[in-house]
């Protein structure tokens, strides 16, 4: 058995949206998807009704981690975690938030305590966080607050990379959830030489490239066309690429950032760092709408989620496509794997 | 014949470019193509030593506008553009702005004045028309002054909209060529208006839509995510949104950018319009990179062009891609022979 016998954490996300539909329907085409081991974390009750509600016959069973991995054949493990109020497809409810952070939480807990392979998150709503006072923009920076927490530096967290990796497309933007005016304010050659050095990183320990080939958009229309449309891609952009090749990475940019994802152009990299969200996810959603993941590089444990949201809408009524989730299961596997045997190597 | 005998105007773009060689290799391939009629505002000597240069067998013949539809089945027919300097391929001299710009005037000259049925451009690079004078952004803004001089309102010329049209997607951005950082303070809900106002316009009397769906993008992640992501989704685009259904077009969003490119979505909307240049371009060249037309919308003329640039390290060497300037030749017959069905049921 693959990863020592531990099974992948997947967190039950919000119970109101589509991530228990998805684990439900994931866990029950195990067989034919071919699926890594895991084990849901989430309430017990909620997931049955859900189950009854879908129509999908699937046994739960509870589990400690460790144990979950030796049961996944015939039964779904769940770790559980009880909900504050009933669950309503299509209806989130703040009082379920602690729950939901809950369940986050102990995913990475069990990562780093070597009882998971992996995290893997489903979906969660951020108004409905913020309600309950979570502080974090987005699940992103929260996992990077636990890293940083467990590692002793709360006050220093690692810096997270978010990538879009679909099987025509990989690429990280270098700023996310921000308004496009803050954008150019905030963009500066040591993010952009973070998120690259990070990248390599990975994409060599974890994707196992040996010499990863890192291209670099520019921030303006046609990289800035030698500075008369903007000043960042020379003043910001390409030293961060400079910077990159003097460590021996293989980055090559400032790129116009619309010729670089046509089939011809992807074939000249591993890898894609943009500057801003709309300009990485584009192409990412455009290529692999249904089957992109987002992993977060850079923190000490592996994490991999669906690309997609909650879906309130779709809850409940078996309408909702698993494949982001069985992507990222896999992917979440593939990295474990890849990480293990370059550690063994290593040793 | 379609267009009454008429054919269209290509200019030669920059000579040092690939744009004769475009033109070459397609009159070559006429037949098989199915090219409508043609013919090339340019050099003489430059296009015949370029022939030779490609191994085409090309015959030329100097022609009036009115007279090249006839000639085009047995030759390349030329309006003749003298050069200042010998064309180099591969190394643009400045000497032949002029003629250049010339080509261009021609083109829109011609066609407005009913000698050409539409204006269809080769690719120029800005630094070297700037050189001699050239005070215009680009080819578009350029094509927006001959018109509003022709109309004798040079002070006012017409709004140019810049349609991407591919097989898969047709799209515009409501700004250009300028830097990231200036988006947000130019963009302005009277220029998403007018841009939706134009397109549909054109989608209707130039494309044969009856009632077009067009689709818009918001400027931030997620279109603002309810304000949280920035301010001018709810304060700029979805008044223009409004604006333009309360004129009975059935225009809606703004929608996030990043999941509106998916081949679902995308049957959703005949066109779409984006607030800035990569959000408009990075989908339209993923999708199409070879065979997306830039088509100028709003202009009392049809104007297409291919969507690359000058290419200039490809002039000369018979390796450029003509995808773009077929398609580019293809559609301004279409759009010609719309607009004129369109006039005629109209009187």
């Amino acid at each position: 058995m693959s990863g020592n016998g531990r099974a992948l954490a997947l967190s039950m996300g919000d119970p109101a949206g589509i991530g228990p539909d998805l684990a439900l329907w994931a866990w029950s085409h195990r067989v034919r998807l071919d699926l890594p081991a895991f084990f849901v974390i989430g309430d017990m009750q909620m997931l049955a009704e859900r189950a009854a509600l879908l129509g999908l016959d699937v046994a739960l069973t509870e589990t400690a981690p460790e144990a979950a991995a030796a049961r996944f054949a015939t039964a779904l493990p769940v770790v559980p975690v009880p909900l504050a109020a009933p669950a309503r497809p299509g209806a989130p409810d703040p009082a379920n938030a602690s729950a939901i952070i809950e369940a986050i939480r102990l995913a990475v807990e069990f990562t780093l305590g070597g009882r998971a392979r992996a995290v893997v998150t489903n979906p969660i709503a951020k108004s409905v966080l913020y309600a309950s006072g979570f502080g974090f923009p987005g699940h992103t920076e929260y996992l990077a607050h636990l890293a940083g927490e467990a590692a002793g530096t709360p006050n220093e967290p690692p810096l997270p990379v978010m990538l879009l990796a679909g099987p025509e497309l990989r690429v990280a933007p270098v700023t996310i959830h921000i308004p496009l005016s803050t954008v150019p304010k905030v963009l500066t050659t040591e993010a952009i030489v973070e998120t690259g050095r990070i990248m390599a990183r990975d994409l060599i320990s974890r994707f196992g490239l040996a010499a990863p080939r890192i291209a670099v958009s520019g921030l303006n229309p046609h990289a800035g066309e030698d500075g008369a449309l903007g000043s960042e891609d020379a003043a910001i952009v390409a030293p961060a690429v400079a910077a990159l090749r003097a460590e021996g990475i293989d980055a090559f940019g400032p790129l116009p950032a619309d010729t670089m994802f046509h089939a011809e152009a992807r074939a000249g990299y591993d890898a894609a760092i943009c500057m801003y969200h709309d300009q990485a996810l584009i192409p990412a959603k455009t290529l692999g709408f249904h089957d992109s993941v987002n992993a977060t590089l850079g923190l000490p444990f592996i994490r991999t989620s669906p690309d997609h949201g909650t879906a309130f809408a779709l809850a409940g009524k078996g309408e909702a496509r698993a494949d982001s989730l069985v992507a990222a299961l896999k992917l979440a596997d593939r990295m474990a794997q890849t990480e293990a045997a370059s550690r063994a190597s290593a040793a």
